[in-house]
């Protein structure tokens, strides 16, 4: 099948109208109509090649929902017509250790959206900027939010599960009090997602402006982190944080907030280092320093039904495909409150 | 009472004799006759300055055995010649919910063995260089090793419990495979306590002449980190690195050995800092970067416990008390397998 597309055919490129062919369904294929997709950070980096290895033509876009448009033989579970998202994962090899544990974001053979190997044409993966998309059943996830709300759910296949995960696997919850680095698009999920959590929620902003945004959003405290009296006031205080921020910046300041046992985790890679870290910090109070990336399909679905219970969905600023390049200069400048989403009946055009 | 001890007048002196001063035995106190005292590499860095706020004289010395010479009056379970042990801690809040759980190395008010606040004179306390010392029973040791092995006991009062303690926590044991970096004082008891925990030890040098005597401590395998071929072999495979470095060195190939979740956790704190840890080798892999200080007073005691019952002491050199500033030049060039104790007894004179 042809589809309408937007994708840069190089580097120094704008994203432009292309046509992209997808597979006919295979036996356990799954056939979507995309209705809307998120536009992350990352798509940029890629797009751009300032991650290595881009292959062009570039069809970003790994935060998509849409409606189920034609089903494999063996696909079991959805129906046509079916509510359904795509993350950042449409392929894995199923039999190692991570997989089996559904934690296909961990397998060293995980085949992202767009810029992954596949034999389908042209090589590599093609994202959701496009009209339709054929995945695999086992990475496609229900959605069970209200229609209305469905491209305000798209963000959550990315910036949500990004967030969803290190929240659950580092415990946030009742009685712990959880900060959260950056208000932008992974940030403002996890703000929201750590209030449903039940978790007493600190947002550190670099910007006053974001303050009462911040409390909207669900935060118990908003600390301004240039405002060292501010800071200080939370020493030694908070049981996890989930740091969203990518640019490099100095993670002792939000080391030294955490308790004995405490850990911050990073969800962003900085294309320059952070300042090193000092290990004493570290080791006064027997803190960690992690990294957590997106999360398996199983808690992907576990998080859409989260959210879908608690009403959660992102903030977001729809958008049609031909105002994608803008978009990115907007977001390069944190001017996005917090996520466009391209509405892909734009691209029927 | 006043006791022979050895320490330095100012950062850029010797150590030297000098007599000190030990307080009678308040009502929880324990007087001990100190047998033997471990020389650490923090006693070097203490007694020079080269942490801040050294206070003088300094007298190090924080891997203390020995006998109980005298009893304050509410003091329960040590009697008149027991063999016991003063490790890095004499006192602490004894309150918070740290000294609660046992964990009174992470208390903020913890007490050094030397170089802590005390109403005792002169003003900071003096650590086991020495004849004698009085400590609060909370933090006495009781020793089950025999006799014989008593000096080579000393040791484990920091090198042991600064690698038992991570070992535990992050549960080192059958079916793991775990890393240890560096073979020095801390190294070589991280190798001997992680093989006797049951877990498959891989040790790490920098040095191709150890590699027989790291086998000969107990590592299952030996890898000279230098040699990238050796490295590449363990990528992803191991659960947990105790890293005993203190020296800055790049913590990234390190790393990427870690399976996912797996944890390194660094007991040294380096004078300046390590190169900047990748954060993408801590997200691709949910890896965590940690820091270990020491141990808690219950810990130490089942510390001491374990070593017993396996037969684990440290490799110590023993020396007379005039001896140690040559030791210390020693150990700066790492010419000592693996740690020197002071024969107290030297002092007498």
């Amino acid at each position: 099948m042809t589809t309408h597309a937007y994708g840069a055919q190089a580097s120094d490129q704008p994203l432009e109208p292309m046509n992209i062919t997808r597979r006919a369904p295979g036996a356990h294929d799954v056939q979507i109509d995309i209705a809307y997709c998120g536009v992350c950070h990352s798509d940029i980096h890629q797009v751009r090649a300032e991650w290595a290895g881009t292959l062009y033509p570039c069809v970003p876009g790994h935060e998509i929902v849409g409606r189920v448009s034609a089903l494999g033989a063996h696909v079991a579970g959805f129906e046509i017509g079916d509510l359904v998202g795509v993350g950042c994962i449409v392929d894995s090899c199923q039999h190692c250790e991570d997989c089996a544990e559904g934690l296909e974001n961990y397998c060293d053979h995980m085949v992202g959206t767009y810029n992954g190997p596949t034999p389908d044409a042209p090589g590599h993966t093609l994202g959701g900027y496009s009209q339709h998309i054929v995945v695999h059943e086992r990475y496609v996830l229900r959605i069970r939010h209200p229609e209305a709300q469905l491209a305000a759910v798209a963000p959550l296949l990315c910036a949500g599960i990004t967030t969803y995960s290190p929240l659950r696997h580092w415990k946030a919850g009742p009685g712990k009090k959880v900060g959260v680095v950056g208000i932008g698009g992974l940030g403002h999920m996890g703000i929201k997602l750590a209030h449903a959590m039940g978790a007493h929620v600190v947002a550190f902003t670099t910007s006053e402006s974001k303050r009462d945004a911040a409390k909207a959003l669900g935060a118990d405290e908003v600390v301004v982190s240039r405002n060292a009296d501010e800071m200080a006031k939370h020493a030694r205080s908070l049981d996890f944080i989930l740091n969203t921020v990518a640019a490099p910046h100095d993670l002792d300041a939000f080391l030294t907030l955490l308790k004995r046992d405490g850990t911050m985790t990073l969800v962003g890679a900085p294309a320059s280092p952070h300042p090193s870290p000092g290990v004493f910090n570290l080791i006064i109070k027997r803190r960690s320093l992690a990294g957590s990336a997106i999360g398996g399909i199983p808690e992907t679905q576990e998080m859409l039904d989260f959210c879908a219970a608690h009403g959660i969905v992102a903030d977001i600023e729809m958008i049609r495909a031909d105002e994608v390049n803008e978009a990115y200069g907007r977001m390069l400048k944190g001017d996005v409150k917090y996520r466009f989403v391209i509405d892909c009946a734009s691209l029927a055009l």
